[in-house]
């Protein structure tokens, strides 16, 4: 059961809740109720309207619980976009993080089981999962994936794997023995060095299609005076490789 | 029922086809079964193998029958990543094109309405959703969707509103009537008059979080020298404006 | 004579004064010589030394008195290596401003003739021409250069020019008038409406090797955890028409 | 004395030959005056005509005998904007190649010493040096830099300090012996292990002001249909450290 976004137009504030919780602020007490409905109008003790709507993904990166930053949609967009990342898709996440990823996969009907080496943060990737509606569809586990890849490899085959961790070179290792033919790794790194590192590691193993990739996104200004690209700049957030299992 | 990929590892060509559909190639003819599972190995009658694999969101983009230059998997991603596209959503589209964009929707459990003004591309988009095994969860209808607005508006709302088409603002001003509260626009243009022209729609009609994007990708070039940004460069495909039903 | 950029080390605060000035701070009153020396260290009445340094383009970016953006070290190095600004040229320029691009053309031995239509930006200009040392090869003229390219098109012909002005077309349609076979024109201009009227106008006027670019610039930030590009992102500044007389 | 370019109009042809040269072609015969003026026209014993245009940096790119990939004009202009070369600067350049950003130095002024370690690329920039003009400015060595080093360090100090090399980091390290206060260092490195070695000497020998930069570059595409940036993209060349002396 997904949560509701609690909207108060008036002073364009959200908040994340799921069915049952109350939410209390300086506009009033809510009760959230178990059967809420998209458009549906709730009003706090003082009177305060506010419009329950369907969450999407943006929400989650605005409203999830942080432990540390999160990917942004346009990245986690961008391995959805590579890889075709897809309803019924078993995937094999490392480094939940917030878990904005994990949230995004399972909300296109994919079953991520996800490893987050901290275990607060993971904890609180849970509470997240299920904010999102998302906690059938997610295992998050507390431990750290590259301790875990013999069992797995052992597993039913994952149809993606994606890695948002330090070492992830050593997972990319093993992906032929994690995923089904056809499947993708998609790695996020910050560093050129890791980088450079995870695609020598997706090469070495054989792995296709192998290509790192950076996006650099800009506004567009548009004004009275015409139109042009922001000069605020949008800046670096991390590399992508891809890779696929061909064999 | 989605077609399956027949991948043929030798001379690693690959190809779509539907259940019970035949390949007639040099490697001989197969007759592609109702019921192939991911992993099966077929032979044709010259006893070459084909792989059986699982569709992917990049084999629609590589394999469907193209009319005209279809929207690239990046530009896929960051429609899907910036407006949270999810299973059960849905999606009001124009300009169907090739339909890889709609064929990744319905693949993510989206439901598309999608218009194509090309009675023949129409035709072959169809074609093209039995490939994917999305027939049930994308209408594609010949048309010109401004036409088509006043009726549509009066249906259930849309979850999402995606435009590729050269007067993308007429039906960006309708936006606030066929979307749901929390609900995305997503437009791609090629040229700046038109995202410009997009834009000022968008404001016009009240629409929030209104931003319009350019993204730069580069492959990252990783030999014995060292690392660096590819010499060849990666051209310009379209702007994207992402917009949201926020009163 | 160009000024002398007093240089205070231990404060790293830096001040451009022209020979025979009075430089007045917190540090003590310093009367400039008219003869000092790159690397002279001069003392204040209140014993603070400040070392004697040659004037060089940056500096004049950094301490020119300005009258809005000047144009930026960058985007007037892509100027000079576009169009090979050398020793010698008679160059035409308008939209003045502070002078930065002036300053750096007469500093490399071209001599400039510049219209700045406002006469106190024009004043300001002048001093500053004063300050960077090529008064003498520098002429600011207060007016508007769209009403003088008669009389100028009269003259020897110019091997360059620059424009830095909203209505830069009207020039660029006049330039080969204007410039020797082999001249190049050079048009900064913020906004792509400007940036498309501008290449229109030099094709219109059959002008040869006409582009127009739009340069990114980032940051590399090295450190313990790794190289990646900088976070912070840089933004726009302006598209540069470069285009040359070919006839 | 600089060459000459002539241009053939007609056929859009262009050669670059020295004073008192004989320039043969299928379109004739033509001895090239001592004393041709920009702007003559000469014709060859067939009756076609050349007209006589001055030297521009751009041409030094086009037309210079080649050993490698020259430094592009957008770099070499970089360069000055970014340290501000100027005319009665010294330079002090290694990795002279083709000579290109040496012939640019030269023809705006400055004095410019120059190691190229291969004997044969620095007889062929000797005479890409006369061929542009520069040979009086431009002091052509063969020879590795870093052996040199501890003697230039004795010499009159330089201005500039410009390195196109592998081993960039060694001269980095002496750059403060090398070069006057407040003078400059520019190196330029494809690779990004490079600019980070060659940042991190510049940060340990106590140079200010340091930053590597890496520029992107697009053409604008004006059309009928509108305005975008190109479809075609431009590349990666090199990363471009500048940093100065600041003590």
């Amino acid at each position: 059961m997904s949560s509701y976004l609690l909207v108060h137009v008036d002073s364009d504030r959200e908040y994340l809740r799921a069915p049952g919780e109350e939410l209390q602020t300086d506009l009033g007490v809510l009760d959230v109720p178990e059967d809420a409905a998209h458009g549906d109008v709730l009003e706090t003790h003082l009177g305060e309207e506010f419009h329950v709507r369907r969450l999407r993904g943006p929400d989650l990166f605005n409203h999830f619980e942080r432990t540390g930053a999160p990917m942004m949609p346009r990245d986690i967009g961008l391995v959805i976009g590579h890889t075709g990342a897809q309803a019924g898709d078993r995937v094999l996440d490392a480094g939940t993080g917030t878990g904005v990823l994990s949230g995004y996969l399972g909300r296109l009907g994919a079953d991520v089981t996800t490893y987050e080496i901290d275990p607060e943060f993971a904890e609180n990737a849970r509470e997240n999962m299920a904010l999102g509606g998302v906690s059938d569809r997610v295992d998050v586990r507390a431990g750290d994936l590259t301790e875990h890849l013999d069992d797995l490899a052992e597993e039913e085959s994952f149809d993606l794997l994606t890695l948002d961790t330090a070492d992830a070179a050593a997972a990319v290792e093993r992906a032929p023995d994690l995923l089904v033919p056809g499947g993708y790794v998609a790695v996020y790194t910050p560093f050129v060095e890791d980088a450079r590192e995870t695609e020598l590691a997706a090469r070495e193993v054989g792995l296709g299609e192998v290509e790192t990739l950076e996006t650099i996104q800009r506004e567009l200004t548009v004004d009275d005076r015409g139109t042009r690209p922001s000069t605020a700049g949008v800046g670096h957030t991390g590399y992508l490789l891809f890779a696929r299992v061909v064999e």
